[in-house]
């Protein structure tokens, strides 16, 4: 889930190199007394590769390390990357953030190359949730609760071949407020999988803030229970208790197992241990996002220092450090961010309109919703990771005359709640949804979270508009418009990236449906046009428009087109008049997109001597840094540079 | 869920008329005595409605008819039939399906038009599932799963208002398998929503056969308590028990309220009664579609003797009954039906295919599955009404090296595990996905079961194909290639209405993916193209290209593209040389339809002088017969043939 966006660690790096591990495998220490040594050495790993990445959950991944690293090292054996068959028993996260920690323990047992601890979040590296490009990952996980799911379909394949393995997944506990969690157990309890074994990893802690404070799982052992798992529960960071208790699990040979499994959230740091947050009204701050210089150097001395001790007193042996400069670009200053922006205008609407009660579910702080929470708590409802749940309980909600504003991620947002969405819009109340860390960037963490597809999946809901802002003048506009003057339901989409900003929107500008806004034109006898809409692509185009003008002479008009539904055919046919190319740019898959709706429209408008050249992200997104995804899927500065120059001479 | 499509009752028909319910409701009689007598009024009209709309689902609305009469009744106040606001107490249907029972008891009361009653499924009449365009529904359901978030909202929205209203929702067995009923209790729990009175219509069947055959719930009870809800468990066909529960249940003010009300499913019809079924391998015959004439004529009498006796015993007084003829049109013989082709296709394939593991979520019936669960009983999973699951496991068998088969309504299968899908999708398996009953019909089901959307939302999921047959021949073909020649996933698409079939594919067709197939070209000289897909509008584009041609003398050629998200580039130069117009019709919206994927390929391909006309699904499509809904959307034969007949002239 919460992915922040935030700064990075500049100053050195420290990791424990590959023959430290080597050595403790090989020593003569028991099973326990080796997970226990490894997992302290990873927790110091997994902080290297979050800082170097500059983002990543330190919280999950600490909480879960001795999980992990038990099963990694003892309860499976991985003999082919390619080949989930040929493996002994299986292993996978179903919450997938932790991946840091998994990673770090297949490196640990040497099945992963060591080289990846420096490619995290990295392009060809390590993505930042799970994905089965990287060996010995058996399933692509990062889209909350599929994991029981998921082992279920292995236990059913396995049990076709009659062969018998255990499947281990590992679950959060914020993730069980999920429905397919719960839809997934009744299906193995009736099928007896005495094969599957689920560890809650119970570190109280969600995106946000504390289980408990965002949607209470109440009694999890009784209702475990209640559908028929074999339940136990124990300390999930004493490794000697987990290794005993799924020991005596395999005995259990008619039941699902469930491991409630109380951990630390970001145990082996004291001050990132939730266990040492003051109060309820506080906010976890080490879920997702890279440490602060300060916070890293901290905690790296505390984990250091303890592992050199672990290896001073079983081992006897000095602790070899190394130690690397940070290669973390600086950002340049003056970064504009939209969803602080949000923040503001979502406060300020909501002072004049009573109407509005704003929905989340637990990414708050993400999706910029503190203000609001404080200051009109009684209209939030704070609905856990349940999004279903949450779009239609807006139903409820708008259906007794309220303006209900539903948060999440656009990736999550469009996708788990289609069904709720769409029985939304056939009542034809007034809904606004509003998605964001929208689009292709940022592309650490992964597939999971890079909505690209949430255009093409809202498009066709009736009385529903798509409206994307590109800056913070068009995100005020666009939001009140949206709230004050548009009747329908709308997709506000919003991209979290922060970025340069250079577009400037007219200040008496007058917001048509389907017309866009021109930002950039040189000259009044241009032949082309860039179309785009957010601030990735329309600054892109921008510079592109600019460069190609200083560079060869040639005008580009830009065009701001916020509305990703619509086009108006009036305007079109205006705007294309005496235009030779037109090109799209689009922060989506090509099917369903923006652009695909301006082809359609060309030939719907008759409109025929005009030439529509689309950019579209291509295949699924590559995860890694933003120059380097952009310039994998040809989407970066140069590229379209490049791409518009050659079409136009 | 299911939603038979079976022949009508050609008898008499028979009510009772609004006198008997008036004076019932005039009498003297106690609330309960009243109430009684009312419920088996009712299940005399309900079946009358059924069998004069000529589908509905019978069994859920006979179990849950004491609970809709006593909670319409004396629970709820209806005070203005287009605020929910005004009205005292809110009552809804989560599982829909039992609408026929919902409906009789609000004509009953007197608030619904007793004209109605001769209008289920017809248009402007009682849509199949409940829609809030008729007076006192207050949510839209169909979908399963919805109802208890719905209502939260709705108590949100009252305790904004400081207003107190208690909510009964009423619920499936079946439906408890969905995801979303457990992730919504959560929220119910932890804000102590004492409002909330969930009714659960324990009838121990669902759309296939006993719940605990499908997935069973396991101790129920214990899971609701487990969630924290106040529990109770009564006999839910005996009023009295539950107007005492109610009373009760209301004195508890800390906690949401879930009463087990165990039913009898076609309770008051001896032979429909589930309690008669004889084993547990036989499927329940009432819960969807018109009885046969025999069994309508046997229950009608059972009940009528029945109330009649009620009458006679309580208000000394001989019940009048009204006689109609039948409407119903004798459905012309030799229709063609895909369902029953697909089952012997998917058994042919599966003989030769070990791989294929078949997936069903409790519509094996509908989606023509009987025959491969009887053969290869260890490749078929029952997965309960539980999409999101099942297309989960799916992904887990495809990585485990098998070939799944997901099958469910298109409605529900493209949308509910929409995440779930895009997630396998990037796991690059091949996983075929059957949508049944897409399209625009059958109509008398409404909205939520009309599938004019899934094309738009499984369009740009990557490494997917969409394909609907047309005929059986087709049909065959398209399905052999899907399992055997082509690499990536499928959603494959089809209608489930009987039809006349007029279409014949070319005995030696090659199947290219992305080009059409000309079904009929009276001459080679040609300037109109229809382009369509699947057997309701290939079929209409046949019948019109036919006329027009014998009319006007007009050449069309028909072309059947079964490819819904790929269209030939090369191809389609091809086939539009020398072309002047292209008509195309979609059973789907127009938003990422096939018709704007032409529309956008055209661009694409700088094809400039073929017009584009493009027919589709323009808004939310209505309940009603086949004919009334065609025409509503000016989609029948008729008006199809006049546009283009103008279009070309």
């Amino acid at each position: 889930m919460g992915d922040l966006i935030s700064d990075s660690v500049t100053s050195d790096l420290f990791y424990i190199p590959k023959s430290e591990f080597e050595f403790v495998l090989d020593s003569k220490l028991s099973k326990i007394q080796k997970a226990e040594i490894i997992a302290s050495m990873c927790r110091v790993n997994t902080l290297y590769m979050i800082a170097n990445a500059g983002s990543g959950h330190i919280g999950s991944s600490f909480s879960s390390m001795e999980i992990m690293t038990w099963i990694n090292l003892f309860e499976v054996e991985y003999i082919n990357p390619e080949n989930i068959l040929e493996n002994e028993n299986i292993f996978f996260s179903s919450k997938g953030h932790d991946s840091p920690a998994l990673y770090n323990t297949l490196i640990a047992k040497g099945i992963l190359d060591f080289d990846y601890i420096h490619k995290l979040r990295k392009i060809d590296g390590l993505p930042g949730h799970p994905d089965i490009n990287t060996p010995y990952i058996y399933t692509n996980t990062g889209s909350l609760g599929m994991g029981v799911s998921k082992a279920k379909g292995m236990i059913f394949a396995n049990r076709l071949r009659k062969i018998e393995k255990f499947v281990y997944v590992l679950t959060g506990d914020g993730e069980l407020q999920e429905g397919q969690f719960w839809e997934s157990l009744l299906s193995a309890t009736n099928n007896k999988m005495y094969e599957l074994i689920v560890i809650i990893d119970h570190n109280k802690l969600q995106s946000d803030t504390f289980v408990d404070n965002v949607s209470s799982l109440g009694d999890l052992k009784l209702k475990l229970i209640s559908f028929g798992f074999e339940v136990f529960e124990i300390d999930g960071n004493e490794i000697s208790e987990l290794a005993n208790t799924i020991k005596k699990s395999k005995l259990v040979l008619d039941k699902p197992k469930a491991i409630i499994a109380n951990t630390i959230k970001g145990k082996g740091v004291k001050f990132m241990e939730h266990s040492s947050i003051d109060s309820d009204t506080e906010y976890y701050k080490f879920h997702s996002g890279a440490p602060s210089n300060e916070n890293y150097l901290l905690a790296s001395e505390e984990l250091i220092n303890y592992t050199k001790h672990k290896f001073q007193t079983n081992l006897n042996l000095e602790l070899k450090i190394e130690k690397i400069e940070s290669r973390i670009n600086i950002s340049p200053l003056n970064l504009t961010k939209l969803i602080p922006a949000y923040s503001d205008v979502l406060l300020e609407v909501s002072e004049q309109r009573k109407d509005i009660v704003v929905l989340d579910a637990d990414l708050l702080i993400d999706t910029g919703l503190l203000k609001f929470k404080d200051k009109f708590t009684s209209r939030f409802i704070e609905c856990g990771i349940a999004e279903q749940d949450m779009v239609s309980q807006a139903g409820g909600l708008a259906l007794s005359g309220f303006l209900p504003i539903v948060h999440s991620f656009a990736c999550f947002l469009s996708s788990r709640p289609q069904e709720q969405i769409y029985n939304n819009s056939t009542e034809k109340t007034k809904i606004i949804y509003v998605g964001s860390l929208a689009g292709i960037l940022p592309a650490g963490p992964g597939h999971s979270h890079q909505s690209v597809r949430d255009i093409s999946i809202m498009a066709s809901i009736p009385n529903l508009i798509i409206i994307e802002p590109s800056c913070i003048e068009d995100l005020n506009l666009l939001f009140k418009w949206v709230i004050n003057e548009n009747n329908s339901s709308c997709y506000f989409r919003i991209e979290s990236i922060p970025f340069e900003n250079k577009i400037k929107i007219p200040s008496n500008l007058e917001l048509k449906l389907g017309n866009g806004i021109s930002i950039y034109n040189p000259e009044k006898e241009r032949k082309n046009l860039i179309i785009a809409y957010g601030p990735l692509f329309l600054n892109i185009a921008l510079k592109v428009a600019e460069r190609l003008y200083e560079e060869t002479n040639i005008p580009i008009e830009v065009i701001n087109h916020p509305w990703l539904n619509n086009v108006d055919n009036d305007w079109l046919k205006k705007c294309s008049y005496n235009i030779d190319n037109i090109f799209i740019i689009d922060n989506n898959y090509k099917n369903g997109s923006l652009g695909q709706l301006f082809e359609a429209k060309l030939s719907e408008c008759q409109i025929d001597k005009v030439k529509l050249f689309h950019k579209y992200v291509d295949s699924i997104p590559k995860s890694g840094t933003a120059e380097e995804v952009l310039n994998f899927h040809k989407l970066d500065e140069n590229s379209i540079f490049f791409y518009i120059k050659d079409k136009i001479n």
